[in-house]
């Protein structure tokens, strides 16, 4: 057999994600299994969703983790939310927000999209604007969208939708738990994320959380499964286009009813469990503010070694910088030499920015003070091989300028 | 902060799954992650498929994860096959056959089922009627299925398929790694599976393959992200409704041109490479004898403490046995003791079959003499103190007697 035994390469993982997972996670992923009923096993759930009510900053009781990768979150809110020929608008900033769109589309909806150019966000008058014209039922979001590195605030979109009575949605994938994320102050009805990125874990969990107005959208159209279904349960009405997404039967799983659905990745939840508990130790205003550090000593660093910035800072991520790789400069053959001679991993881009701009991500457990500068230091050696002209030490002695004034 | 590190009490896990995971696997799944793009992880990609294929028995190319439960496997199978309308027929002998119904009805496919009484299996001329009057693009069938605890044939379905012109799909879920399963052989297009019964892994993850004539399928119906298109990429057809489970985009993913679909879960990769290594270092062939050896010593042993067997013997699967409880006895009242005083889990049942049927599986890791050993004596004790007439060791003694026939 040629596969000898996983032996991962060290890595320090400053992409845009994945990013290395803390150790505290791998640990928690590796305790043994119990049944999918055994008390320990609805005990764990239970506490899962508390601890993940905290972390999305929401009394939702309807706050669990859907078994898939942070786009299978995506999924499961698009199909449970929206019926063939429903209308939704996206307001699309980087290649999330064509994610969005794409799989509005498959689930048949009426999608509308508008943009901005990427780098930007939008104003909040510009997608009430657009809610007035196209009057949808929902409005789906990205809050970070790491191929950009830019956010779209939403503090003041709750409200809009609220007053056209339309549900909000958002993907918070790459912001929450390093980023400020207010669930139920900003009233989104619909949130997911993955454990990939600020989250510190692997991908494969996709924590998500509903507004009691968003469940009751969802269980007008669930049912119970045809293989469980007990006399008097009621018939589908129109139904979810999907099961393994249907958010009415998930609901009804890890509700007190336990009604069976799929059977619960409980390791992924073991190490979904361990991410928030991590975030919740340290408290998440003081992990947003460890990512903003982080974030802002790469910015400065990057800005030392005379890298421009790429997007509208006023609106960057915490713990995603985007910078122009320099002219003349083979962006991939850097990143190579990052990776093989100092086994530093930052990342490329997609669509209209690739081979133009660098992705650096400060990110969960990466976000340190030693990742940071040990990043610059290596990137400013792997620069100057490259014929750049760097200023000797610029990105660490500018990281370090940014840990002073803040120490 | 109420949640504690995880500390799973100890489990001897011998329901119909999840049960108790190999501990190389949760050693293969705290390693460190790498970057989604970097060597390591697309040669893992690779090796993994490797393995795959001979744990499958097939030359498909087409061999590779789904991000999510076993469920996610089969869904992504019939949504990227179906389209609304096709024809697809499903023999149905358990509660998975009425999963199959389900998923492809939402499909918008146009199902037809055939029913046996549960415990039952089909002989291929039935189906083959079945096909005949149906005249099915799909013919969607599961293996075994562990409500019942029978397998069905599947030995003369490919060439029936064949005959006709129809796709064969079959969910080996519950049965791959443990019982004789040859795609290639069989004329089988598509299978999947997950990591949770005989393969000794958590759920998670879905390991499928396709046939060149699925892919075929499947690849009529993709195309390529919005997000990450490039001039010239084909724009769609006939577009397949999901994007997450779009097999077409996920194997450009596992494929040459590594296009981004999802993050991948790599933990999940992790653990589901080192269940195929496990398996695959004992050799499909010698895991099938075993877990034939452990359950045919599990099913003498019940029938020596009295229990009846449920199901069709002739066609029983390896790895679980069906025993009715007996008259009088409260069926879940045992299990509890069993869990609560021995840690011991046995399980339930659905459906019709709720509270009349225990179901004990004998599979991946647990497939060995001293978990068949430990649950008889213990559900021995079990029973007396519940009232029943125990033959005084008559487990234990009846397993025994398998396996010094055995020696």
């Amino acid at each position: 057999m040629p596969a000898g035994p996983i032996d991962p390469p060290a890595r320090l993982l400053m992409g845009p994600g994945p990013i290395t997972v803390h150790p505290r996670v791998l640990q928690a992923m590796s305790a043994q299994l119990v049944g999918q009923y055994d008390p320990f096993m609805t005990t764990t759930m239970t506490e899962t969703q508390e601890l993940y009510r905290e972390v999305f900053a929401t009394a939702n009781d309807a706050t669990l983790l859907v078994d898939g990768t942070s786009r299978a979150g995506i999924e499961a809110a698009l199909v449970s939310l929206l019926a063939p020929g429903d209308r939704v608008l996206v307001p699309r900033f980087g290649r999330f927000g064509h994610l969005l769109v794409e799989i509005a589309e498959r689930c048949g909806a009426e999608v509308h999209a508008i943009d901005v150019p990427w780098g930007q966000v939008f104003v909040p008058e510009a997608i009430e604007a657009a809610i007035r014209e196209v009057r949808p039922k929902l409005l789906a979001v990205v809050h970070g969208d790491t191929s950009t590195t830019v956010a779209q605030p939403l503090e003041e979109l709750g409200a809009i939708c609220r007053a056209h009575d339309v549900l909000l949605y958002c993907d918070a994938t790459a912001t929450l738990g390093g980023n400020p994320f207010r669930t139920d102050e900003w009233g989104v009805d619909v949130v997911t994320a993955g454990l990939q990125k600020c989250l510190g874990g692997p991908s494969g969990s996709s924590p998500i959380t509903l507004s009691g107005r968003a469940v009751a959208v969802v269980e007008a159209r669930t049912s119970v499964e045809a293989g469980i279904r007990s006399e008097g349960d009621p018939v589908l009405r129109e139904r979810i286009r999907s099961n393994y997404f249907d958010l009415g039967q998930i609901l009804q799983y890890w509700g007190p009813k336990r009604l069976n659905h799929h059977t619960e990745a409980t390791t992924m939840l073991y190490g979904a469990r361990e991410c928030a508990r991590i975030l919740l130790e340290e408290g998440v205003a003081a992990a947003v503010a460890r990512h903003r550090l982080h974030g802002e000593a790469m910015l400065a660093g990057m800005q030392g070694l005379g890298l421009a910035p790429f997007g509208d800072l006023a609106h960057r991520m915490t713990n995603v910088v985007g910078v122009r790789i320099p002219d003349g400069v083979h962006g991939d053959a850097v990143r190579s030499e990052l990776l093989e001679d100092y086994g530093i991993e930052i990342g490329t881009s997609f669509g209209p920015l690739h081979g133009r701009v660098w992705r650096i991500g400060t990110m969960g457990y990466n976000a340190r003070r030693d990742a940071v500068l040990t990043t610059l230091a290596a990137l400013e050696a792997v620069l100057r091989r490259h014929g750049v002209r760097v200023p000797t030490a610029g990105g660490t002695e500018a990281a370090q300028d940014v840990y002073g004034a803040a120490a």
